[in-house]
């Protein structure tokens, strides 16, 4: 792509671009955010691969263990070109920082907006045996400066990865007639056998993969829970604890924790069955946060219905969420603030 | 199809083929079932919509209301070639039947197989307004004796689809930990958002790919249950009661009903969800028998381990599951006998 | 194929047709030209190898080396069902010709019309040593003077193989912030990671997914030069001079050459790129010119806004296409001339 105000792209960083079909986007023509992470996690993907190839020693694939939080920033539409492009930032001994902007170009108008903006973390893992972490090669910064805001960014999210265990809880099945509004009422799954192209070269789910799958899965809950055209706002920070294997059948919850009065938080829980090798049973391979807005015809935010909490655990969880919600918003004011 | 240069094929058939890709199959390297079904009702409606477009009057799109029963005769592997060739048998004044055969055929060694052998059922639908029944103009038959044999398939298929209704109970969600080899411990769901590529002109959902996403659901509690390769071995009739809008979230459960020696019969329900039009809840649009068998790396059967059933209404299922499978077997045997 | 109940085809043609969804087709409904060309590679490589398997020895897979130049005469639109059929039109001891004819049918009219024809080469590569080229089998010929024009073809092809070279200049990334109506404006790149289901079964990438993304990306091109509804209007020659890996990753670029009044003719330059296997370096795979039109909504001709030339470079390719332009629209009038 032309990547826009760039010079020509070492190996530590990479565009790519595709146009949208119908396929990617909602009856409303909104481009699922599903679709964006896969492509994000796609550049970031190839980006570390390449680099931590660019040195002698076992040839090896980059791994996805965490992406942090990212927010939706201007919907996309059909016929649209997305351009992704992905910079190396950091590196320390053992894993990579990806970082990576969206840019929805309309190629009839010439119009360009900003999509998203996102920051992933990889891990090489050797392709001889993949429970081995290879070796980063280092990057080159522009300035010290530059290299100790990576440091600080790499220390924060090892803090954040070692304290955050994924949420073992299951998610129960709803009641047999789930009341209108509950959280029972909009709770969904989805099953999906991987298949060979959502695999990596060593018979790995991508990391995009799951988060697409995540993102569909929350889109249903969001959708049942308004009955309108809803879309992906934000994704907080996933951290991938478990790789998932080619032949495995996922299950993908998603069920409502929280809601404001212009927002919904779904958590969606990843859950992994290597059906033919009986000795492993399935496990929990990642969760994670989404929020969405519900949007009218023309792409304005409505309201949400409120939600119907029945029982101590939905309170718990509905508190958490609102904690969590309080938390951003503060945090957007600042950023805000610091702005002007 | 109108090969050009070639003698022109009647427009009461068609053929078409693909190469079976790693997508199509699964770790083993057998080719699903569903993809097959797939095929299989795309050449039906290829071939059903362009022979009741062939008079004036509205303009129509062939929507499939029935598959009889339909047999897997032999695997088909990545890399073969599947042909599949669909003539026009019957029509009556607002029905037609679809014949299909499928040959696969290995490029690589000139051999080829049967495997498969179906039958299908369109009506056709406006275009202008989809609940209205165009007329069907008529084939010509080879002799009456062809003539009267299909408007028995005729009589008797009507007489199926009027009896048959859609088998309303719902599929129950399995109890929390379920233990192994119990119902409850198979039954999977996989919900789908319909989108525009899943949908013919008039934006409902394809036949094909319903049967596809319940093949694939009826295939994952196949494996759940042995833990090895399993392969489709046969689908029931199947009655497309009410269609599929676009947009819809389609919900595919699957769920034990019988157990023998060397197969599983799997029941799949397929309600739809239409998200965004409040007044319509959801509805069963159709259900139907799926039979599984266990295959060894040598794709030689497996025995399939017995099926633990708790309460009344599995021990119900498994009885009529069980009466299923004695009468299939009844009629393979006096088939043979009548072919020797 | 062995259509049952038909006079058997012979080994060396075969026909194959889909129905055109919704995912083929640009937001006005246009089937994107790769498709097509995506469509013509699939019957070609399965006749190509299935006849190079009908003698004893290596099995092989037919391997596309080359596609003559190929027009598209008529706009295909979503619900049309593409027919292809391919034909073996001639044979030398190491590589065979491919005829394709494809044929877009309305079945909701009947109206049929000729989409494309094109003319592919073949080599076979054996299946247990890659780099070796087996032997092809003989063809029957109609006539002698059947025979003989093929082997004109033959030659002529092979010596414009041998004279053309890929381009191996570098597509520079084009400025900071490019002027509107110039090469840099328009000029685009995707990258795609080669997955399984792109690949045959010796885990090269089908030539006709290399064709789809250089279709895509110079569609991309020509649609920010225009901000209108472009098509695919026809292909120049293309040589596939090195093949590519399953594990690699393929980046297209498309740049402007030369515009004339009514069209745009864009090349595009194929790189791929091994990850994972550092000895090889990233590598020119493919080039090829693609013509593009600009359409209004009733699928007229549009002029086509003039193309701003800077640097030498730029003006140097200019002047190479519109001596192609020249010499193509001389060939169009000679033969329009010899049909009178």
């Amino acid at each position: 792509m032309s990547s826009p105000g760039k010079r020509e792209s070492p190996s530590s960083s990479l565009q790519l671009c595709r146009v949208m079909l119908p396929d990617d986007a909602n009856i409303m023509g909104n481009v699922h955010g599903g679709i964006i992470l896969k492509m994000i996690e796609e550049a970031g993907s190839i980006v570390g691969t390449r680099h931590c190839n660019t040195q002698n020693g076992d040839r090896c694939l980059a791994a996805l263990v965490r992406v942090e939080k990212t927010e939706f920033l201007s919907p996309v539409f059909i016929g649209e070109v997305v351009h992704v492009s992905a910079v190396i930032t950091y590196t320390s001994q053992h894993s990579l920082e990806v970082q990576v902007k969206v840019i929805a170009e309309n190629i009839l108008t010439g119009e360009k907006k900003l999509a998203n903006k996102a920051a992933l973390w990889y891990v090489p893992c050797s392709l001889q045996n993949v429970d081995k972490i290879t070796e980063v090669p280092p990057i080159k910064y522009a300035s010290p400066e530059q290299e100790e805001e990576g440091r600080k960014r790499y220390e924060s999210q090892k803090i954040e990865r070692l304290e955050t265990k994924a949420r073992l809880e299951e998610a129960m099945p709803p009641p047999p007639n789930p009341e209108r509004y509950t959280v029972g009422f909009s709770q969904s799954s989805l099953i999906h056998l991987v298949g060979p192209s959502d695999c990596t070269l060593d018979d790995f789910v991508y990391g995009g993969v799951t988060m697409k799958l995540m993102d569909e899965v929350a889109g249903i809950v969001a959708a049942r829970h308004c009955n309108t055209n809803i879309v992906t706002a934000s994704v907080d920070a996933i951290n991938f604890h478990r790789k998932i294997k080619k032949g495995c059948v996922v299950t993908v919850t998603g069920r409502l924790t929280f809601v404001s009065n212009r927002s919904m938080e779904i958590e969606v829980l990843v859950d992994a069955d290597p059906l033919v090798e009986k000795e492993k049973g399935k496990y929990r391979a990642v969760s994670a946060f989404f929020t969405f807005i519900s949007l009218d015809k023309e792409n304005k935010p409505l309201n949400v219905p409120p939600l119907k909490i029945e029982g101590e655990e939905e309170q718990k969880r509905f508190e958490e969420g609102k904690a969590r919600y309080l938390q951003n918003k503060a945090k957007r004011l600042a950023e805000k603030e610091r702005q002007q």
